[in-house]
């Protein structure tokens, strides 16, 4: 089943102790939706200005995601400037955001786009988030970010938003800012009492954590070596996770694991290269193969 | 095979955000003996002064550790003071540390115990466990853990033990101080070429991460939701790694990634009581029932 993706769609200017780059393909949607884009359809929805390359709009169409509602105006287009410094990988330092045409952003989707089954709310305020929820017709499954932006600014919006979703997608800070809780299993069980059914919650290179009321599981992450550049690469794993899950059109245990690995896989090669040289090239064959030395990597005794 | 056990033997003062508790069983030797003791013989080797209970020795008893290189001397025992934040569990700050009679330890063993086949040097002085190590006759297998005061302060001691051992122990932090290396694969790489053939990073809460020159694997911690005190944590791990090792006799990826398993279920055990007061009455049905769960929590799709 297809997958309707909303959030950022972005120019990225980037430094990490690899180097740094300029006007790179950036924003949640992007990164998401070209990860999603390897196991189901992904229709796109966002707002891009005047100086948005023609060239990633190329990738997109390559990608066969749909950009039908990816709406473009005068002006400029979101950027984002972030540095990373080798100590800490993890966290990105805000150099500067230029927010440009994002205000402007009226959420609207096709008429033919309104009864895609899935949604993923992708890093974006959350009052846009839950408009763009409501131009979709009763979607059976809707998954969503944020981030501490906005929890620490629009808190109420945030939990109004978490409500009506099904699978929550953060990351442990972002978590610990929500709950105010360290305790991953305590935080899981707040998150849960605060509306989604699923809680997945993104530790970097420490893996990931699933919580929900029928089943709790943890994986590490995929050793890489070479960290190249980090931007995306939640939005990425994200993408690997609600691609495999609307592609399987049935959440279970079973399939959330299996997307899980998919979500690590995904993010894994989003490191290894800036901004998405890495995930544009992409195919299944390389997902497929990296899988199976991960779950070499991660299987118990036998 | 037996598993002779070289460390401190001490008595902590604790406080957490669960409470505080004086005069309790501590040291890297003690934590390590009691785990590894469901798994095989252990020997332990110490000093104590006047001060230390006869219900602590009574206890290594109990559990059938062999005491007889644990020296007691007159004077005070090792005595640490410790406390664990809310906001950090993960990180102990030291409130005062009573050397006591420790720096009057002169390794010594029966010569019983020379031929014993493996060896772990505990967190204790580098040169303690070099002297310790000479006290052997030719172990098959030697482990050792250190600490970040050591590294800071007797960096080429360590360096010079680090030759003579078969297996590494550390905690992230620990590899980063001693590698001045972020990444956790090249930290390993690091770590091999300073001798250990078999490095082995607890990540805490976020599990462990094993390398060689022939493989490469991790696990997520065991979750666990009320964490009492973590002191000794490390030191249990270890002991059900060196336990279940020196039991098999025989060291190939098969048997470290059971013996990784086990080492993170003893852990577990460990974080929910202050010192050994869930270790201590620990056995082998308690770990094998948790360990199902925890293969559950940790496998990959099927």
């Amino acid at each position: 089943m297809s997958l309707m993706v909303v959030g950022t769609v972005a120019l990225d200017d980037l430094k990490t102790p690899a180097g740094e780059m300029k006007n790179l393909l950036g924003g949640s949607a992007s990164h998401l939706s070209m990860s999603a884009s390897l196991f189901t359809k992904v229709h796109l929805a966002g707002i891009i200005g005047e100086d948005f390359p023609q060239e990633h709009l190329q990738l997109f169409k390559k990608k066969k995601i749909n950009i039908d509602s990816v709406v473009r105006v005068s002006g400029k287009t979101f950027h984002w400037c972030g540095e990373y410094k080798k100590e800490d990988l993890n966290s990105a330092i805000t150099l500067k955001t230029e927010l440009g045409v994002i205000t402007q952003y009226v959420p609207r989707v096709t008429p033919a786009q309104k009864n895609i089954p899935n949604v993923f709310l992708a890093n974006i305020d959350p009052e846009t988030q839950w408009k763009f929820l409501k131009c979709m017709n009763k979607p059976k499954f809707v998954g969503m970010d944020t981030m501490n932006l906005w929890i620490n600014t629009m808190r109420e919006s945030v939990l109004r938003l978490m409500k009506e979703v099904d699978l929550l997608v953060l990351n442990d800070g972002e978590v610990r800012l929500l709950t105010g809780e360290t305790n991953i299993i305590k935080s899981a069980k707040r998150l849960r009492k605060m509306g989604p059914k699923i809680i997945v919650i993104k530790k970097g290179e420490h893996g990931v954590f699933c919580y929900s009321d029928k089943f709790l599981f943890g994986f590490p992450a995929f050793p890489v070596s070479d960290v190249i550049d980090p931007t995306g690469a939640g939005d990425t794993f994200a993408g690997g996770l609600m691609g495999y899950l609307a592609k399987k059109g049935k959440i279970n245990e079973k399939n959330l694991r299996q997307a899980l690995i998919y979500a690590t896989i995904c993010s894994s090669f989003n490191v290894e290269g800036f901004a998405a040289e890495k995930t544009a090239p992409l195919t299944l064959a390389n997902i497929y193969k990296r899988k199976k030395i991960f779950l070499k990597f991660m299987k118990g005794p036998s």
